[in-house]
């Protein structure tokens, strides 16, 4: 039974944007098995047996798998033989920490490019309710978070001098290839870079060219995902 | 013929407390060199026969080796049966990205409690030329800078957020173990440690706890040192 992915989508089911589902793919597309991304959206019922309420879940077989990191976890455990996502403890550890940066410092600077237009590729019935959960959690309305082309690229470049730096003298930040540290970043700004009515991403900064790098990898699977740009 | 480190020291020639300095004799402990600490003031002259103008500098043989990222790559490759620092081009990339997050984030977090605490332990003579430096840096006076114990604890602890988030799941930032990408955050914290004339550091905060066991390696080296606090 081929594996199954469950990822966020918009109205257009064919857009699938969630950024810690990109995670997923990202992984299981290194590892190179084979898998379907199903499309969920916030109006639909919880997934599987366990009920779990957020994406990505991941169905391999009898295994029901919630939270991108446990996603990664199992699937170098469960399939040793295919290429590592983490060299032991202390790839594991270089991928915590790029996690924790992209919670302190990429998602806040990508959170005013990104999320009210994400806000509006959803369908009508999971709108209110993505409205809810992002307005609580933030502490103001989705507009006022909300900001235009120029803020946007310049906030989400300014978060990203650190990995520029990094880039600038290794081609991934797992060094010579890509490891899950390069793929928890990458899920960020894939989020972005598909809900965006515009390229958000400075293509010419290092971190811009190593994204084109991993968009390009994989058959260029990334790369040829439906977004709101191309599917206009 | 041991290795020499040149560190910068205070007008207490035994109180040396470099940030990037730090960063190599983690490294020399680690790699079980034995090493001796040359205490180096602004006011001296350049190091070596190249003149190197800043610490740390390694003198090792015939070989003078500015800079601590330079250190450290070279003790790798010159000594390469001694325990590793980084493993290979990943773990080259891993100590990269914290040494790029130490200048966005701790460097800045660290500063205003640690730099005039800093110019005051310096002798006579350096102190002008520190002052002149890092007010040309910072483009104000060193007070302007400078804030208080309760601000500077604060500072320090929200720049350590998302290292306190990853050391929470891993002993090291380097896993199961220390790398360079430990040093590269302890040797900026040792700075302010020896420095400040209280514990900035909180011990009871995840990155407190991998601070001290750190101090407690290599037979507690650093936690051994004198610092301003222990030499009143």
């Amino acid at each position: 039974m081929t594996i199954k992915l469950y990822d966020l989508a918009a109205a257009n089911p064919k857009i699938m944007f969630g950024p810690f589902s990109w995670r997923s793919r990202m992984a299981l597309l290194h590892k190179g098995l084979d898998f379907e991304v199903v499309p969920w959206r916030w109006s639909d019922p919880n997934i599987g047996p366990k009920g779990l309420a957020s994406v990505p879940v991941l169905h391999d077989g009898d295994n029901w798998i919630g939270d991108s990191w446990d996603i990664a976890l199992y699937l170098d455990r469960q399939y040793p033989d295919k290429p590592t996502l983490m060299h032991g403890a202390e790839g594991q550890a270089a991928a915590q920490f790029v996690m924790s940066i992209c919670g302190a410092m990429v998602f806040p600077g990508a959170i005013p490019a990104a999320v009210y237009q994400a806000y509006q590729i959803l369908d009508e019935t999971s709108k209110p309710l993505f409205r809810k959960s992002r307005e609580e959690m933030f502490g103001c309305t989705l507009e006022a978070i909300h900001v235009g082309e120029e803020k946007g690229k310049a906030g989400l470049a300014a978060a990203l001098v650190p990995f520029n730096e990094t880039l600038a003298s290794a081609p991934f930040l797992g060094g010579d290839s890509p490891t899950y540290a390069d793929f928890a970043l990458f899920g960020v700004l894939k989020w972005v870079d598909i809900v965006s009515s515009y390229r958000v991403i400075d293509d010419s900064s290092d971190v811009g060219k190593w994204f084109v790098r991993l968009e390009n990898m994989y058959n260029g699977y990334a790369r040829d995902v439906p977004t709101v740009r191309n599917t206009r």
